[in-house]
């Protein structure tokens, strides 16, 4: 019972009215689990005779996405740990001008740092999409649904980690700091969209859609 | 910690080399995450004064919200146990061509019957994702980017779904029942991908992108 254990537990604590876990979170969760549906593909590829041609390059990939579905469930625990310090700066006091002053500079910190960890969810997002098009074409067709979720997946988490630089960002009065996070953030997805869509058509040819 | 207890362990699973847990799951757990994220933005609007106008829409936005939530969890499971099923009918004997009848109408059975599920998988993501628009419209700001990422999150358990019932379909013979399936999926896909994309205006328009 694979959701009676705690996938269950994560999804309640998700839909309660606190901020954390939200969708820095979810975004992780989505990036693991493409990277965890690119490993499946390779596991069921390697070690079979009909696939001994690119063993080498599939092992390779399972490595890569191993190591990304590690790093990303911990940007999943990153992420709450980073919006718990803005939240905490918020609360600070603001009854003297001194006071006003400390409690913005700390919330501004704050939000930087929170940005780090959604733009580090993101890159690693991108790095799973970028695995993809070598996974689906060169894995066992049986699985080639599983690789096709698994695009999806890292995709839907690159959008919702971006999504959650964009609305620190919209907080921030550091312009260039801003610019420059806004630009890095733009030229990642645009390789992430440029991955996705190799690999898209690849999924499709072979599942002849 | 939230993945230290079993959310690694399921994506640890989905990882492996075994056709089960897949795709087909990993679209139920991505509908369910839509789910709670948009129940989360509900939860953060629900019982504000400021909000009080929205709140009997919210409410029930919020009662749809859950109970998909704990459909697609259940959808998770099942999607397993009828691929599980499909697995068990590929091994039957096949040493006279009367056991080879029965095998592959086992087969047959069961890939009908597996196809079943990741349909409903997909008319419950489309039935999260027909909740966006109302939810990002009148959701406290503050979490504007957290119904976002519900939205991509259903979506992507909507595409991923109907990778799955694509995969099945094609190795079914019966054309009618084939024929219908595609129609049904495409009407579904056509109402989710209209839901987002009024979703996506809002959320975007309400986060300056």
């Amino acid at each position: 019972m694979l959701t009676s254990l705690s996938v269950q537990q994560f999804l309640s604590e998700l839909a309660k009215g606190s901020a954390t876990p939200g969708g820095g979170t979810a975004a992780g969760l989505a990036g693991a689990q493409g990277a965890a549906l690119l490993a499946m593909v390779c596991n069921l590829t390697i070690g079979r005779k009909k696939y001994a041609d690119v063993e080498e390059e599939m092992q390779e990939a399972l490595d890569k996405a191993e190591r990304l579905r590690l790093r990303l469930m911990e940007l999943m625990e990153e992420d709450t740990r980073a919006f718990d310090g803005v939240m905490a700066a918020y609360r600070l006091p603001k009854d003297t001008p001194e006071q006003k002053a400390a409690r913005s500079a700390a919330i501004q910190a704050g939000l930087k740092e929170a940005t780090r960890t959604p733009m580090e969810t993101l890159t690693a997002c991108v790095d799973v999409l970028e695995l993809a098009p070598l996974v689906v074409k060169n894995g066992n067709p049986n699985v080639i649904s599983d690789g096709g979720a698994g695009v999806l997946s890292a995709h839907a988490g690159m959008m919702t980690a971006a999504l959650n630089v964009r609305i620190n960002l919209n907080a921030i009065k550091d312009e260039a700091f801003v610019a420059a996070q806004t630009e890095q953030m733009e030229n990642f997805i645009a390789r992430g969209n440029e991955a996705k869509d190799r690999a898209w058509v690849i999924v499709s040819e072979r599942l002849g859609m």
